[in-house]
């Protein structure tokens, strides 16, 4: 006969498949002699072997083995299942091997019957507490097991609490109760066709049964499908005894951490209640008293749970949130789990358990979270401090910023370099902003998503930004914005967090970013560790400063396109653009050639020793110029008004060239290396400007590691002919200033069909980089910045897409061309250097993926390379033993 | 010792690995006793061995088998090599096992020195022509075989024809030309450092080695890489004795066909010129005569030339175009080539061939090129008539047309439908102009590419478009276009054509489509052959009906939108978008859903007996609006006249709403599946539509298979999601009309991540079909749109793209995503269903490509159904034996 049934003294912490997670938790505290509540575990098996008959039904023997089960109980608490005068009650709760949300919910105060009712009553001495107990007990088993719609119940008590007119539930008489119970009985028959079990062990084998069911429901199938949770696993059902903290002053419940979850210091922390229950710390109707309080009232208990605490945080090397609850003078531990913590604690409490002998460093790593490890690197509003949220938008770029509101990008950047703390705020903002964005503490943005401009690049630059704030509505004429009642305008001051989206009116009290001597100690641990470097995305010898402080081991990513726009170049750059001889053209390339000379000089010498991956120009040449909505705009006026004739023309003329240049999908158009192709000069002029700064530095010993990168290539045709301008630059310069040097030239992996030939366009590439960002648009066929206004949001809430794809790498699709274009480049190149400058490059799942994938690096914004060199550790302790 | 020289006796066809196409060719017509020049032919063994020393040299053996060879044509023609009296001269030519430009030119003449030359004068009594030989032999043997600038020679007969004062090469003496042979032999002596070689073995010698080195010339090198052609072929030495058409009256030379090359009739076609060498009938100086006359005037050259003819025609099984000289009443044939012939000649050849009991049926259908079918499907302008061309666009959509110009839709579309004859002008069209372009008689557009708006829909509806023909420049608003210095009115007539792209002011002569009955034939074996469906594109039952008409076995592409856009819905569809309230959009939805029914009954009963594949609504709503341009122009104008307040009102509404629906990348857009997924009532009313009219066929006894194909889907759970939604349509709407019907749900599979994850789409999708046009473009990230205006050509004139690959499918790139996307559908789902509806599957190559990659049917426009079915054929006998 299969052994469907055990005592949680039978099983351990490594019986999890057959008792489920919980069940192999609970048995584990009681084999390490815990004052856990006797209960029993009804085995997966048993529900696996229930749905082998077609519809379920109970295995041969489970009835039995149950019934014993119970007897066992009986015993143990010396009570009796169902009796009048001092009945066994339990609880009943599903637990499956790994945790899954849509399953059965808890089925408190089960064995409670008209009969046993009153025996609960006259033991407890509490006739109201006793018939509460059964009206719950009545509403959940009909609602959970029964599925009785629950507003069923919930209109009834309303309905009552009304005719007693009454308020709270805690209002409500024992003999209110008695009338509600018998409402509920009546609701129960009317929609089960029959009446309320008075029989304990019906009671017991139907919440058993509607835990299995529960395995099958949608809700967990669906579940399952999304999270590739196998469908043979199960679930298991524990039955566990009934404790009260309500049994009178001497019983009690309350909520402990063994370290302080918030700082990590190691001592308990948490707060209970005198003759409660568990829902009433949480109703909040009384204060709770801080867990040491407990030693001088009750002395006797704390000693116990402080012998506990330590003996459950040993157990389980880890910061322990416990719920307990003490009945009648007698400690009942209810629960434990790992503790949820902050940055800060999950950092302390590593190191402290490494310097306690009681982990290995490797252990430490795995025990912080990598993506909360961005909570250290900003300014934070003082989560303690009390504040008017006013709206919410997306935190698009981690932070907190207080300062005046402006409404354009020239009075932000004006004000800025003044030295006032301004925050931009705009609909949404362009490349024309980004020197607004650059001299702003931070920008709010109406519209735009997670990978709008402003929070792509805020994020670059470390900067808060929320974005997508749809509750304030922004009249940039007027220079106002209103949310709620409340108007803003120019020049009020407001504070943002970009970490929560939180917009505030007035100045908030901030917590300065702590980068602790622990921070520093988990992340040397880190580096021990991990396999693949990280680099950082950065633009400016300024951002590449920082990338060096947050530990980076090189640039992965400067974009050019960024110095292009700088307000004091932009017109040199349009010049060139717009030019109508060769002759024009060639005199505004060589303007630039100095000034792209002397930001290629300011970056390698800020990564002296360390790579720097320069990428040619890549966006269309249109983002450069005015657009044509405001040509027309500016057109149809003098057109009407027929002020000035010669502007006029001037005006038409500029917006045929404009025109001339407009893109109908301008991610998929003339950009990146088709610009190189097409307008060979601007990458030759680049690649001078590099050489030049490069001759230099080598000149002055500088030790410089430059790596041209070309984007957007898809056909191997186009790198071959690009590589060759480079490759020629270079050899010129080498010769004509006398000096050597090494550089490498790569190709930005940004496209499928790039994914899908990389081993002929290995042939000519030194390096891949992934560019994700892209490589998710052509993917997918999303345009990150229409998707994330319109359809994705319901693509996630319709559960169609797990995960934003711009923000965690897709694996599923994506992932496999990447791995294809990996195994192609090294098939032809095994030295083939591989990295991922995507915004997925910060974002430790996708991390992961980079490192099983056989990245070398990966390259991410300064502010993400803590996470970074965590993530890469973890991914390699993770994957060891795979 | 290897033989490494071959006489053209030793030969045959057979031997094009060793001795070349072109000497293996010669070799063949010698070996059937044919009257060819006599010669030898270097191996391409010999080139190999000769690169097996680094910098190349000639094998051991090589220099002695070519003067032995030499001797043996000294046999043969009774001459000597050198000789001052009668010399053997000789041509050389390369001659790979595969056809490749880049490879070294003829040079002709050689063997001719200072001694020989007048062996030659005196032999010919033309000392004119003698040194004009010796003269070009210098230049050939000096350009080709010693790589002196060409320009220097020409500058040299330039300023000897200035300072003779002569204009014409034909009016140099014979002693003009011995100045001119000094100067040349001096040039000569400059570039090469030493003489110009008085021995003929010499000069033979540096012409073969020229020949090996011509192998690994760049030009050749990157000819053979982008056309998979092996390095390790080499090419092959033709050495033949010069035989020359100008030695007297009895001499001539001339080109003629077997038959027909523009009609097909098998009677002798071509001309010839008595006294004249080759060169003589090209330049035109004298007008040659028809070969008929050859009769009279020599009836033993005209009946040996006859017999020579037939005798090539049934060797080799086909129209043949002979090239042939007469030497002093000797015939010999020069060349001999599978003749270039109109699509009607063709088709007449091949069918006549096979009714001549010379090829088989199968042999026929390898013998017509697809692509050429589409000059029989549409009228064009008489290539006899005396035109003058006056611009020249993109031939966007072959066929010709005259008609009125008008430059808007609306006024195309009233006149149009009055049954006057118009052709639309644009600068560019859009989805608005729809309606102008089905009653225009074509378009004609100053931008765009070949898959532009115009181009696309043009070509689907089989009517002429001339499209980016940049040299008219049009203005809208005076309604003219002007070209060159000529300004065309509204009104003023044009004739265009869509197969040459050319724009002709007034009426130009047409001919009418040919469909003869040969033409039918073809295409009935074609069919007895094909095992690929061939269906059309059609989005109006007479498009079906014409599909029909030309063989397509059902639709594989019924587009809805082109319904939507038609000015009599346009407004409800508009309603439905703008709708504030959902009572307003489920009303506009009603009006929509008796429309579409009427849509869906005609073309499904066009199509009775054929499946009818139904792409539910696509393009992103924004297309169904006014453009935010237009209505910007008009707001400003209505603000600063400050006429129409309420109006100005009225739009800022409308472009606040235009604004919110406008997109940044709409063919990344909120489209296609997504707009089902976000708004189910369009798909579940066009469900609907769909089931109503089968519905109402069923019980009209007309056979229907609907198939209804969601677009766009990347992600499985967007089709699961609709998919359900149609079935529940349709399993509803049985119930309730009380009937029966089949139906398919299937996806257009067109982006990179749906082939990626196609086993997991498949589990919900009957059917997949290939929008490659989509695919792509997200796999290239080109949109098209831009792409085709802006790089496109440049990436083909720079040979980095071989082809537009929106015309040929991209077989190394994309070509995986699809074989793997049939490959993992086919895994979970063997009877999935496979068939391809962007334009490529009217392109014969891309034809092929879905044969072999397992297709079941390729869908293209009605008018290319002819061409596919052939090239179905065509694909199934080509690979018959891979």
């Amino acid at each position: 006969m299969t052994k469907y049934v055990y005592t949680f003294a039978e099983g351990n912490a490594n019986m999890r498949t057959l008792l489920g997670g919980k069940g192999a938790n609970l048995a584990e505290m009681t084999r390490i002699e815990l004052p856990v509540p006797p209960g029993i575990i009804v085995t997966t098996e048993a529900c696996l072997d229930f749905y082998q008959e077609e519809g379920g039904k109970f295995p041969e023997g489970l009835e039995e083995q149950i019934r014993q089960g119970i007897k066992y109980l009986e015993q143990a608490m010396d009570k009796k299942f169902g009796d009048a005068n001092d009945p066994l009650l339990v609880s009943v709760r599903s637990g499956a091997p790994v945790s899954m949300p849509g399953m059965m919910d808890t089925i408190l105060n089960l064995g409670l019957t008209d009969v046993s009712v009153q025996g609960l009553a006259e033991k407890t001495e509490n006739e109201r507490f006793a018939y509460d107990c059964y009206r719950r007990f009545i509403q959940m088993f009909g609602d959970v097991a029964m599925s009785i719609p629950g507003e069923k119940f919930e209109d009834a008590l309303a309905e009552l609490k009304n005719a007693k007119g009454v308020v709270l539930d805690t209002d409500l008489t024992a003999d209110h109760l008695k009338e509600l119970i018998q409402e509920f009985k009546a609701i129960y028959r009317e929609h089960v066709g029959e009446d309320f079990p008075q029989d304990p062990y019906s009671q017991l084998l139907s919440a058993v049964h509607a835990v299995f069911a529960s395995w099958n429901n949608e809700r967990a199938k669906v579940y399952r499908r999304l999270n590739k949770i196998s469908d043979d696993l199960g679930t298991a059902v524990n039955i566990q005894v009934m404790v009260y903290g309500n049994m009178g002053p001497t019983s009690g419940t309350g909520v402990a951490f063994t370290r302080n979850p918030a700082t990590g210091e190691n001592a308990l922390y948490g707060e209970y209640l005198i003759n409660a229950q568990g829902e009433d710390v949480v109703a909040g109707i009384r204060t709770p008293e801080p867990i040491d309080h407990l030693k001088e009232e009750f002395p006797n208990i704390y000693d116990e749970f402080h012998r506990v605490a330590k003996l459950l945080e040993d157990h389980y090397h880890d910061l322990q949130d416990i719920e307990f609850t003490v009945q009648e003078g007698k400690l009942y531990i209810l629960q434990t789990r790992s503790g949820k913590r902050t940055a800060a604690a999950a950092i302390k409490v590593a190191v402290d358990l490494v310097r306690e002998g009681k982990i290995s460093k490797q252990e430490a790593l795995l025990r912080v979270d990598p993506a909360q490890l961005v909570q250290l690197m900003h300014r934070r509003i003082d989560p303690e401090a009390k504040i008017e949220i006013v709206a919410t938008g997306l935190p698009a770029s981690p932070g907190a910023a207080t300062g005046k509101v402006v409404f354009t990008a020239d009075e932000a950047e004006a004000r800025g370099n003044d030295g006032e703390n301004v925050i931009l705020v705009r609909t949404e903002t362009t490349p024309d902003d980004i020197h607004g964005l650059v001299s702003a503490r931070g920008v709010l943005t109406s519209r735009g998503g997670m990978t709008s401009h402003a929070a792509v690049v805020a994020r670059g630059m470390g900067k808060p930004a929320v974005c997508g704030c749809e509750g304030i509505k922004i009249d940039a004429e007027s220079e106002l914005f209103v949310v709620g009642n409340e108007t803003v305008k120019k020049d009020d001051v407001i504070t943002i967090d970009g970490a929560t989206g939180h917009v505030i009116l007035g100045v908030a009290p901030m917590i300065e970013p702590e980068l602790t001597g622990d921070f520093e100690t988990i992340l040397d641990w880190a580096d021990e560790v991990r396999t693949l470097d990280v680099r950082a995305n950065a633009d400016y010898p300024r951002d590449a400063n920082q990338a060096r402080q947050f530990g980076a081991n090189g640039i992965g990513l400067c974009r050019t396109e960024h110095m292009f726009m700088e307000p004091s170049r932009l017109p040199i750059v349009q010049e060139m653009i717009l030019a109508g001889t060769p002759e024009g053209r060639r005199e505004s390339l060589a303007k630039l050639l100095s000034i792209q000379e002397e930001d290629f000089y300011g970056i390698l010498k800020a990564m002296a020793g360390y790579p720097v991956t320069i990428r040619l120009l890549d966006p269309p040449l249109h983002e450069f110029l005015p657009k044509v909505e405001e040509l027309l705009v500016k057109i149809t006026e003098l057109r009407i008004t027929k002020k000035d004739p010669e502007r006029l023309s001037q005006l038409q003329e500029l917006l045929r060239k404009v025109r001339a240049l407009a893109e109908f999908n301008p991610m998929l158009g003339h950009r990146g290396c088709r610009l190189g192709v097409t307008f060979p000069d601007v990458y030759e002029m680049q690649a001078q400007a590099i050489f030049n700064a490069v001759s230099r530095l080598v000149k002055e010993g500088v030790e410089v590691y430059p790596e041209i990168m070309i984007p957007l290539v898809g056909i191997p045709a186009e790198l071959e002919l690009l590589r060759e301008i480079v490759v020629q630059v270079a050899e010129k310069t080498k010769e004509r200033e006398g000096v050597q040097f090494e550089y490498k030239v790569g190709t930005m992996i940004e496209l499928p069909r790039a994914c899908l030939v990389a081993d002929k366009i290995a042939q000519h590439a030194d390096f891949f980089s992934f560019g994700t960002n892209d490589l998710t648009q052509t993917t997918f066929g999303f345009s990150r910045d229409d998707a994330e206004g319109k359809f994705l949001p319901a693509y996630i809430e319709k559960k169609i897409l797990q995960e934003n794809p711009f923000a965690v790498l897709d694996e599923e699709g994506m992932g496999q061309l990447i791995a294809l274009a990996v195994e192609k480049g090294r098939s032809v190149r095994n030295d083939l250097h591989v990295g991922i400058c995507g915004e997925h490059g910060g974002d430790p799942e996708s991390i992961d993926f980079c490192h099983r994938t056989g990245f070398d690096y990966v390259s991410c914004s300064p502010f993400r390379v803590p996470v970074a060199r965590l993530a890469a550790a973890r991914a390699e302790l993770l994957n060891r033993n795979k």
